[in-house]
């Protein structure tokens, strides 16, 4: 028994030392290719990637056939409905896994007018964060080192064409040490994930077999704010109520009718109110019954996080939080019933002495891996009814008016489940290792994180686990405006990915 | 004492049969006076009278001014800050009493393309109601009997120019069967009402003398919807509080911090609801201290108005009511709370999966006699503070933010006093009396109507009673579209205010 224990901590210190000094020749390599690398990205963004802009979208999976086809990669294109996937595949004497490696090439809209710089599709550098006031480095393709600190400006510069572009450096790097990746390869680059991910989704019946592996590893998102290299095992999904009541046919004379006239603002306020308790706990019964109690391992997991709350609620302006949980990790393994909109006639300086015919609240369940869309949608409906109200679709005709003192319309909409991955699994364990070593000290782990994941249905439909690698950092102005990427975590994130091909 | 009985009751029979006479004098006028009262009133609605048309306001000045002196008045323009006021004045030998009657000659801005006609401003005549596939009545000015339920379809045929031409018909009608006034008559036409009547609040200091009566009478709205000729003692008040509850200084993602950043759109929700209870009372502390109980004789007449709740409800689509008060009637007795306006970033299509930053509710409270609007306001800011929010206005600084965990920006506006004159006043007897003797029924009497009357600072300041002498039809689509007048309510107004005028 000690020999074998002697043995695997032998084994594990060799393991450590060899990822230890597999980073550092990455580095060394990536020091020494940095315009190569950059100057790969740079190309690659300047082919516009609106996903409703189908010629450009065309020429972005021809050239990324291509980028893979040079790496070796047996690369096409995969038709769907929508737009193209480009695949390629890699396959590896004495592969010891099989990764499926996802991307998205597609990109957010753009309204130009809100950019600091002409085209959001012509990137520029600049030698820091443009709200602390960064510089522009012009002809900064010429230059023989490139500050640490600069970034990249560009639409899908962070989301998410540079992780494409660092996995196919590690490839490179690998290559160029004269090391082969531990597992056979397929990459899967998706042209539609900002618009939804309908093509990916509908292709699972036509390439189903193409997908087969062990392990889908996202590489796309943010990694944590702390700035160290993250893994996230899960996302929350996602199901929204629309909720209508009903007041008068028409708006009333608040002075010839208030105080008679029932107010529709009023029994959706007392309605919202009673769904939530002060601590900002759902009291819609059933709403927490599925999610087991967090085990001590995966409290001591959430709280490894290295979160700042006090610097959050500076950041936000908030002097208390919402008490579902002990931490913000801990809120987000649980369900949410968020209010994401309110309306009933008007305010401001169109507000009119009117009991109005209608109030309308927005509502939006985030979902965790144990919380099934219907099931949870009708909890909440089930509390409706419980306050009084009579539910319904669409518009009460005169029979309902009459008969029911309380009506509210719900209309459900959206119903993207959670998914998670237990990082007690071996795939989750071999991942958190591989970083571990690479970088000297744990990943933050993210059990669950907020944002929902369109392509859900394609994960579901694989039947393997989904671990998300996000690289870039957590300020890049994803979605927004100014869009951009630190060139540090492009340069780490090549010996992210090694680390994980080396694995 | 038994000699003094028999004397009044007699007094009274001969004053009663005399005003059942008075009316059918005045009916046979009118009967045969139908043409030129109706083309009066035509003439004066083709002149354009919105508030903000300056010339066409002048030239509606100019034709009243002439109107009242053709009929004897003493007749000026009385310049003000705005549009001018119209004055005129006759003295009677052996007076009982001054009425300073008042009307506006100003309308509601018109939306053309929502009329059924080419013109709001070219009056048209239809055999009935609109909406009930009346047809129009072709060169009605040359007809020799008009039709009793016809109606004039133009701006101000009923709010507020057609109570004008009655009046002037009563002086006519009067005067052809050789009887004189009782009172000296004051008439004041406002031509800035529906913009707020600041013209005629302001010229208050300048003509106080001019103004100087017993009772003012203001000749506006409609009568009760049962349709009997009916009497407003008093106006409900109003102020406003906008309500801005502050979450994050930005809109926050649902996924990412949904459980952890509180949502002003639920904070908003519980302190509305906190606000009332189920039966729609106010629970604000002190709410309707300042409303003594109402006495039997009080009951008793709120009692008579024949409201038919039933059909209220059946006509607005409602099952239940708010229980302020035994019935509509008395509901308009007390203050009411009422929310006109709900807005927290999007519903429907456009909503989008945030925490919202702010969500705003528009509040209104009605004013009765009995309640200062700033001690209302004060109330409910109170109660406000009570379920522990930090009451500022404007924008939270970071300090602000940092050190409350509940915030909410009040901002007030409005402020206009309710008014009340007591039915048990000697000139409220007189009116009473009056009605119940032309028309052989007590009139409705609506102690306190919900609109609020923007001259209450005007009627404040006289010093002296104001009652409503409504006579126009109760679906007149006053403010809106299709506005119009039944001819009958026409006829049945120069009875009303010739029994005012001999009483």
């Amino acid at each position: 028994m000690r020999t074998l224990t002697v043995f695997l901590v032998v084994q594990a210190l060799v393991a450590g030392a060899a990822q230890a000094q597999l980073r550092t020749e990455v580095q060394d390599y990536v020091s020494a290719h940095q315009q190569q690398i950059l100057g790969e990205l740079v190309s690659l963004l300047e082919i516009p990637n609106i996903a409703a802009d189908r010629a450009n979208i065309r020429r972005n999976a021809e050239r990324l056939r291509e980028m893979l086809a040079r790496r070796g990669f047996a690369a096409e294109i995969l038709e769907t409905s929508v737009n193209p996937l480009v695949f390629g595949e890699m396959r590896v004497p004495g592969a010891q896994r099989t990764l499926l490696l996802y991307a998205h090439y597609d990109g957010q809209p753009v309204n130009p007018s809100g950019w600091r710089q002409d085209d959001p599709f012509r990137p520029i550098l600049r030698d820091g964060r443009l709200e602390d006031g960064a510089r522009e480095i012009t002809n900064f393709l010429t230059l023989d080192r490139l500050p640490t600190q600069a970034r990249v400006y560009a639409r899908s510069a962070s989301d998410d064409k540079s992780p494409i572009v660092a996995l196919l450096a590690a490839v490179d790097a690998l290559r160029s040490l004269g090391r082969q990746p531990t597992s056979n390869l397929k990459v899967i680059l998706d042209g539609e994930e900002e618009a939804g991910s309908r093509g990916l989704v509908g292709s699972m019946d036509r390439y189903r077999e193409k997908y087969s592996a062990d392990v889908m590893l996202i590489l796309d998102g943010p990694i944590h704010a702390s700035g160290r290299p993250t893994l996230t095992f899960g996302a929350r999904g996602i199901v929204s109520l629309d909720l209508t009541v009903h007041g008068a046919k028409s708006d009333l004379h608040s002075g010839h009718y208030g105080n008679w006239a029932p107010n529709p603002a009023m029994d959706l306020a007392r309605l919202l109110a009673s769904m939530k308790d002060e601590s900002g706990r759902a009291v819609v019964a059933g709403f927490y019954d599925d999610v087991p109690p967090l085990t001590p391992e995966e409290k001591r997991i959430l709280e490894d996080v290295p979160d700042d709350p006090q610097e959050l609620m500076r950041f936000f302006g908030i002097a208390r939080t919402d008490k579902v949980g002990a931490s913000l990790q801990e809120a987000l393994q649980y369900p949410s019933l968020n209010i994401r909109g309110l309306s009933s006639a008007y305010v401001g300086a169109g507000a009119r002495t009117i009991i109005p015919s209608t109030a309308t609240a927005a509502i939006d369940i985030r979902l965790v891996q144990e919380t099934d869309p219907d099931r949870m949608a009708e909890r909440v409906i089930a509390h409706i009814r419980g306050q009084g109200f009579h539910v319904i679709e669409g518009e009460p005709d005169d029979a309902t008016r009459a008969r029911y003192p309380r009506i509210v319309s719900v209309r459900r909409s959206g119903g993207t489940r959670a998914y998670r991955s237990e990082m007690t699994l071996r795939e989750s364990r071999q991942l958190i290792q591989a970083l571990e070593r690479a970088w000297g000290q744990p990943p933050v782990r993210i059990r669950t994180s907020g944002g929902t994941v369109p392509i859900y249905p394609f994960i579901e439909a694989l039947g393997f686990p989904a671990i998300s690698v996000p690289v870039v950092n957590f300020d890049n102005n994803q979605h927004s405006e100014n869009e951009n990427l630190r060139l540090d975590n492009l340069w780490n994130a090549v010996v992210t990915f090694s680390a994980i091909l080396a694995m």
